[in-house]
């Protein structure tokens, strides 16, 4: 019976989504298309002008039932994606922290799509594990430590938190989570608290401890020390202390040693968020902010951020996997086999939330590769140079003051606070000039406010951004200046 | 003095890692790259057949200080990386269940990774947010339901049971986790317990209800139902069900009109887990396996799996996102906005763990205009078919049998058990008969264990495999039993 319906299998062509001819041509018309888009890219409006749902107005909203062209679908990118984009790439872009990215990530990304491989374990996708422990030795695999690529610092935290939980229940036996405390300065990433809250943390037990402008917005151990002090006396028990390498607000930066000698007094885990600035650390000048990094159980930073690696990347390392893998590991059946059983291999499905995983480690390989870390040092270097240029301006320019030191390439500025109006009014000024500036659609860029005062953030790090684009943005804020000063 | 630094600002150009000429031409080189790596994928041995370690020996350990070539790089990937690969798009692939893709996915994640936008809110990337809210109209956003696409059905049930246990924590009020029951199938994803213990569900409540042969391995109401009372019995309180479509050990369905009605009752939310099956809904012949999804509060499935997206997607309906939005928000000062807070647009940042993201959706839609409704039914049904060939060669062959009715594109079978030597000598058999199988490099299955039986999965999918695959699979797996029985 085999053979007659062997015989009998049409030889009609499926449907192929896949045909290796038809992927080369289109792929090379997306590979112009996209390199046309960088090429252009200094033209479009960096924030998008567009308005809440003008593109339900513009597209259909059902999946159509026969194919359309590449070439429609790329002219409605052109005219209906394009102008609804607040242009991350443009050399414009000073807003946030800048998303890094370069050629060697984008073509990284294209070797892990073009795999595809689902890494959940070492025999599913072998290379795909080993290459990711293989990146450089600070992954630390050599010891007993490990490194893991997430996608985002919200993971990192996740996943941590849940491994000191876990370790902290076990020791304690009754399964209350509500005794639990853990601590971060008021400044860390909003990330941090929801986290806590994901686990299960009591939002009442999460100490976002008050820094001040004078310490730099950096969390004080002597102020950690009385916080979890008091919380001990009440009979809870310290848990997680989250150290911040470069915050989001204006790149503070706490101090390792001093917080971890602190907590680690009490048995917590200390975790440093190094998202932005741990970046900074290929250069030997800015390696002094990782002292104390010893004392630590894991660290997270995001190449995303500032090594070019584009969209998602958070690398963490952890000093002690074994408890990171207690907590996440599972073992069903239909992933069992030879290797893991073994205990020979690193099964990365057990470092993370999600069971299934990217090739992710090609991206940051293709880099330190393409670049080498010559070429990587002057890239941080020339962002620092170029913020140092802009705070210059801002120095030179009376209207204006600099509200915290610049240590990387954040300039948190304003313009100088009104004696005669007040507080209120000196934000309120400061807030027309981000607007107008914004509105223009020449720049980007944000604002926070730290110890209650509103301040403009010029984060310079946008790969295609070049002093020219820096003197350009200082010219316009100027001219927001002169014109808001005037109409007063 | 502004001027003067403006005089004095070197001209010489930084180094530039996003050169569009020689992004151009780099990413022209690695598109033939690929496209090559696709027309020769038939050559490789599907399943790697590398030792742990392989590769430490074969590649350095450290960033090179001064670049290299993509030359050089890309002949590592040949020579190093290519070997280690477990090759995923092999038309020879039935493993797990096949990670889909096609050229209209790739070209779609290469204008993401192009754009690089990060989409926390609406304002950070307008396009990203409003085409992922016009996907195909299922997605709810006309009412008061919500979609967002999410990495991983992991983070799916996640963000999910946080919804649910926060709701229940609010009408509750002592802030006690341990009371919360969450019910599934024993053959739920491990997924679902994992994301269970990572939000703080005692392990002790999680109830993974036994299901049998002879249902299916589906779950039933009845058995639902009596688990549901006895809990209640014993003062806890019912949370969460999980429901199934399509499990991954047999494709099991769990009837979702009849389980959700039980979990109502209680007040439950009940998640659908679509991962696998919800795509073949899409077809009007599977879609009764949805009746009753009006009833439930969340589902999910993965376009990477089974509607040629790649990795990682997930897409995820709420009912009533208010409830998620509120468990998962934050408001820091560096991302308010005014389009955030009049409400006129959504911040995905608030449905998912992490705070960025990339521009997910483009994949779907370009997939969906690409190929139209009428190309994906045809991509579902051709896999199903050729599920229904392999089938068809196991039942004409009477050294095996079909362990679990066919329902989608995996065949779940095993050589027939011995009576003589019992159960232990059956498992060895299909074990041996599937090692060797594999051993060859020319087919890669994997197994699983349901109701105590050691099952072979053939699981049809991948991209590339044809009606010759499969039959050449099936004349291998003859060739192997051959060789087993005759050596007995």
């Amino acid at each position: 019976m085999g053979k007659n319906i062997e015989s009998n299998l049409a030889n009609t062509p499926h449907f192929n989504p896949l045909n290796p001819q038809e992927f080369r041509k289109q792929a090379h018309e997306m590979v112009d298309f996209i390199a046309d888009y960088y090429q252009n890219i200094d033209s479009y409006p960096v924030l998008s002008q567009v308005q809440p749902g003008y593109l339900r107005a513009n597209l259909p909203q059902n999946a159509p039932s026969l194919p359309e062209s590449l070439e429609t679908i790329l002219e409605d990118v052109k005219n209906q994606i394009i102008p609804g984009m607040t242009h991350w790439l443009s050399p414009n872009f000073f807003a946030f922290f800048p998303s890094t990215v370069s050629t060697a990530g984008f073509l990284g990304e294209m070797l892990c799509t073009c795999f595809n491989s689902v890494g959940f374990n070492w025999i599913a996708s072998p290379a795909a594990t080993e290459l990711e422990m293989l990146l450089p030795k600070s992954f630390m695999f050599q010891g007993t430590g490990g490194g893991v690529i997430q996608n985002t610092t919200s993971e990192a935290i996740l996943v941590t938190l849940i491994a000191a939980r876990d370790k902290a229940l076990d020791v304690d036996g009754s399964g209350n989570l509500n005794k639990f405390v853990v601590y971060a300065s008021d400044q860390t990433h909003s990330t941090f608290a929801k986290a806590c809250k994901m686990v299960g943390i009591s939002p009442r037990n999460i100490r976002l401890i008050p820094t001040t402008i004078d310490a730099g917005f950096s969390l004080s151990p002597i102020q950690l020390k009385a916080a979890v002090e008091a919380d001990m006396e009440n009979g809870l028990v310290p848990l997680y202390l989250c150290v911040t390498l470069g915050t989001t607000s204006t790149t503070a930066v706490d101090p390792i040693e001093l917080l971890a000698g602190v907590a680690k007094e009490h048995g917590m885990w200390v975790h440093v968020d190094a998202a932005y600035a741990g970046s900074a650390c290929i250069c030997p000048e800015f390696r002094h902010h990782l002292n104390g990094v010893e004392l630590v159980d894991s660290l997270s930073l995001s190449p995303h951020k500032w090594l070019l690696s584009g969209l998602d990347c958070c690398c963490l390392w952890v000093k002690n996997p074994t408890v990171l893998v207690k907590a996440q590991s599972t073992n069903p059946e239909y992933l069992r086999n030879k290797q893991s059983e073994s205990d020979s291999v690193v099964d990365f499905k057990d470092w993370q939330v999600g069971a299934g995983r990217r090739f992710k480690s090609l991206r940051l390989w293709l880099i330190f590769r393409t670049y080498g870390v010559v070429n990587l040092q002057d890239h941080i270097r020339s962002d620092v140079g170029m913020a140092k240029i802009f705070e210059d301006f801002v120095r030179s320019d009376p209207r204006f003051e600099i509200v915290v030191p610049r240590e990387f390439g954040l300039v948190c500025f304003r313009l100088n606070p009104d004696e005669t109006f007040g507080s209120d009014y000196t934000e309120l000024s400061n807030q027309k000039l981000l607007d107008w500036v914004n509105s223009t659609g020449r720049v980007y860029m944000t604002h926070t406010k730290a110890g209650g005062i509103y301040v403009l953030r010029f984060a310079v790090g946008a790969t295609l951004t070049g002093d020219n684009h820096v003197v350009a943005a200082w010219k316009l804020i100027k001219e927001g200046a002169d014109a808001l000063l005037k109409t007063v």
